[in-house]
């Protein structure tokens, strides 16, 4: 199932991308060439692979590529579906896989969209973005591969709650070896995932893994040229957004949450923790 | 439980424009200076009401601003976590409120953040935005609106695929005039939802009714400059970019998913549609 759910991020993220390039003007033997590319480096994996072969595909009826014959309506059978569902039970943040999940549904709404898209503008300067073709993809191969490392350490968060809650003791170096040898992820990524859990059995999360701390350091600000220049030009860009969003209220020491902590106790006397001192506390906020 | 799925996310893009706005450097009374002025207009509400209230409080213990002596850990009772997983069953696409939860949870590892905030670093330029902060404050007002809107949109949205799947005969435009009277999120918005509805009974998406497609072409550039500048100033806006993303890919006729469906087609033989003619098509992607 968190297999599936990292999946389903994967799968969405290298869609964003692929949208992104779209944008650029690429065709799609140009993209698959890219796609290409990025196999043989730190985004080597099977999705990326099968991406590759897939853009260079014609269609034999029209000639046309065969991916642009193809309804942009996805479906789903329910395991990414599952993986967040469980995560919520858990309490652990998955964002990006869920973001994953809305996505697929979002695009089952086909009808709506067509209707809504002679409605609701987009952006007002779709303007040039001011760096030349191959540097932006660059940047984007950066983006999604630290957008990546995001979703992969939201599914092993999960997968270590799940492994505290129940007692499970899951070999976690083991899963990542398994799920490098076979699966749909295959990433090249999760042997560094298996280094990394073997070096810290109980890591709390990815990100705090010196490997991925650097490649997160080195890789963040593509992350963060992606998500604005998807914002400013009108990509949707879900899960990319929410990776970054990830890694910056993860990396957050302070975040905004006591300000809804008073609206909590303001508006149902819900009490709050304070910053100096232990306890639960409550203000009659009204007086 | 759909009121307090929009509720959670309220709550969640109120703490990013006020964490946007300290990122300006505005004390706690400044920002409530701004709350109460956003609560004259379209923004008004009862949860921007009591935001204002809350950050002119002081602590008397301290004199600090007391909203700053409050640990920034937030709790839930779990009805967003509910409408969240209904949603998903539902397959309604409802990710502002689902990343409003996952930002409760991410918020509760107050911990580990505090370990990543000296290892993972942030943006490389929190450089000037290059306007004054006026003109900053209005365009957050305007983009918290937009937000706001997309919120409502998927909790309306969540109701009316209930009311179709139990056929229910929901009264659309009574929830939003009781919501307005009553409940939490009580926003002056509530009674142009009431009329949306009472003018279209079978609006499907809020998006998609005159007054607030006109609203969100109007507010949609704001929303766009302020993730934008989020991304690039290392500030965690899970809420206002996830509003973005899904009025991104509602308003697109054509979504990356063709892509998707493809790669489902080729590990899993799942088949996809054609743009062209109806049917369920396999191709053998690997001959």
């Amino acid at each position: 199932m968190v297999h599936n759910g990292i999946e389903y991020a994967d799968m969405q993220m290298i869609c964003e991308a692929y949208a992104f390039m779209q944008k650029l003007g690429l065709s799609a033997p140009e993209m698959s060439a890219v796609f290409a590319s990025w196999n043989e480096g730190e985004l080597g994996s099977y999705l990326i692979d099968i991406t590759a072969q897939i853009l260079q595909r014609a269609d034999p009826e029209t000639g046309a590529p065969l991916v642009d014959m193809i309804l942009d309506t996805a479906e789903q059978k329910g395991t990414g579906k599952w993986a967040s569902q469980v995560a919520l039970d858990l309490g652990v943040p998955a964002p990006t896989i869920a973001q994953a999940v809305s996505a697929r549904t979002l695009s089952a709404l086909k009808g709506e969209r067509v209707a809504a898209s002679g409605v609701l503008t987009g952006a007002r300067t779709p303007a040039a973005t001011g760096l030349p073709a191959q540097a932006l993809i660059e940047r984007i191969g950066s983006a999604l591969l630290a957008a990546k490392v995001c979703a992969y350490a939201q599914g092993f968060a999960l997968l270590r709650a799940a492994d505290l809650q129940y007692g499970w003791q899951l070999p976690m170096a083991t899963i990542a070896g398994v799920w490098r040898a076979g699966c749909i992820i295959r990433a090249r990524l999760l042997e560094d995932i298996r280094q990394a859990h073997e070096a810290q059995p109980e890591l709390s999360n990815l990100l705090l893994a010196p490997r991925f701390a650097t490649l997160m350091v080195q890789a963040q600000q593509d992350l963060r040229e992606v998500v604005a220049l998807s914002a400013l030009h009108g990509v949707a860009a879900p899960a990319f957004m929410s990776s970054l969003a990830y890694y910056d209220a993860y990396r957050s020491a302070r975040l905004p949450a006591n300000l809804l902590q008073a609206q909590r106790d303001y508006f149902g006397a819900h009490s709050y923790q304070r910053t100096d001192r232990a306890g639960h506390f409550h203000t009659r906020w009204q007086d």
